[in-house]
């Protein structure tokens, strides 16, 4: 498999919202927002995210790390250098790499007595 | 970043459906359907909004402002210039935008003993 | 809006599947598998869907229609001609236009007591 | 229809989780993650399917096939050889053909009294 061949350097999620509370024991049924980043390459990926809002200016960049030929996956509500993301807040993300990388965004409703889900490739901007 | 080198000037959301009652306390709870639109470029968005229906003359423009460095999420259920979009009808939707933006679908049907939610990035035309 | 310059005229949709039951009363609570179909165009679009299988060959072609400036709304429970699409069986679908349209994918499990949704864009070919 | 233009022959999912337990009875209800294959072409298809995780090397390849003008869903519950994916953990997947397929991924958390799904295609490498 030519790993470095595919796969883009940046990526964009344009949406975001942290529900502001769960309903299920921790960690697994709290409600969350995550981006899965896979790099399939030979090197290790240096990630940034930057945060946009709808009334500030933009958070980050929060630094992240990948490494060769493994996948992570990151929950928003776990972010917190430079600063948290707020609660009920919306928002959207822009994940650079120094290396190619896929990005999925995915959000996981998982209070106890529902359960939703939602995913999509993220835009390789 | 290089802010401005990414994004599409018109995107495109073939499913389009408003659920015609909820059953949770407003707003949180109110199903809806929405457009987050990131705009990461130095310039302001002008952004026009066209609705396409089975059986009668698309709608619109319905004209929308995401400034710099910010984004915006959007409820179709909140356009009501110039005509708000009827309740449990079939329709799509074509988003423009002045600068170049990125745009995600998102249907949150967060009836109270119930939460379903689908997204999508929009097709960039 | 320069209408006649995006789309695709070929679209597919790997995953398919007809829930073989439903909770709630008809048409509204059916669990159903939809294809929105946008044309922008200034011309009707001729439509024809081909539907494979895991263990026979592909049915079809079935031939609907989109109007110009219209979408339409398909669901793959309603299509009949030439044949019917069991229920509870894995599909494919690849939907073919005479004029560049936009198509996306939606299935809706929208039984009584829960309401699951998802979706994407589908994928032009 | 010209069958053989379309497609790619790498595919890339980054996420990945097979939840650990599930409510309804087997095999329908089961939880699983899913991906389908649309192999269009007159050619049968030779799938290779390489698993990526967050803390160890990645796994594979899982040898499949794809007939000439079929489509299959496969589970990754399913995938044995040459090992089994463990439950509850996070993975990523890239999916190679020796001939053009398209691929979109699913997962169905389908437990009795609850339905969640979610869907993308995947992303063309």
């Amino acid at each position: 498999m030519e790993r470095d061949t595919y796969g883009h350097c940046r990526w964009i999620i344009p949406e975001g919202y942290i529900p502001p509370r769960s309903h299920g024991p921790a960690p697994q049924l709290i409600s969350h927002e995550a981006f899965c980043v896979l790099n399939a390459t030979e090197n290790n990926a240096d990630v940034r995210v930057t945060i946009f809002f709808e009334d500030r200016e933009p958070a980050g960049p929060y630094q992240l790390e990948v490494p060769a030929r493994r996948t992570r996956h990151f929950r928003f509500n776990e972010l917190s250098d430079p600063e948290a993301i707020p609660l009920g807040t919306n928002y959207s993300s822009v994940i650079e790499s120094s290396v190619p990388v896929v990005v999925q965004h995915t959000r996981l409703d998982s209070r106890q007595s529902e359960n939703a889900l939602m995913t999509t490739i993220a835009y390789p901007g």
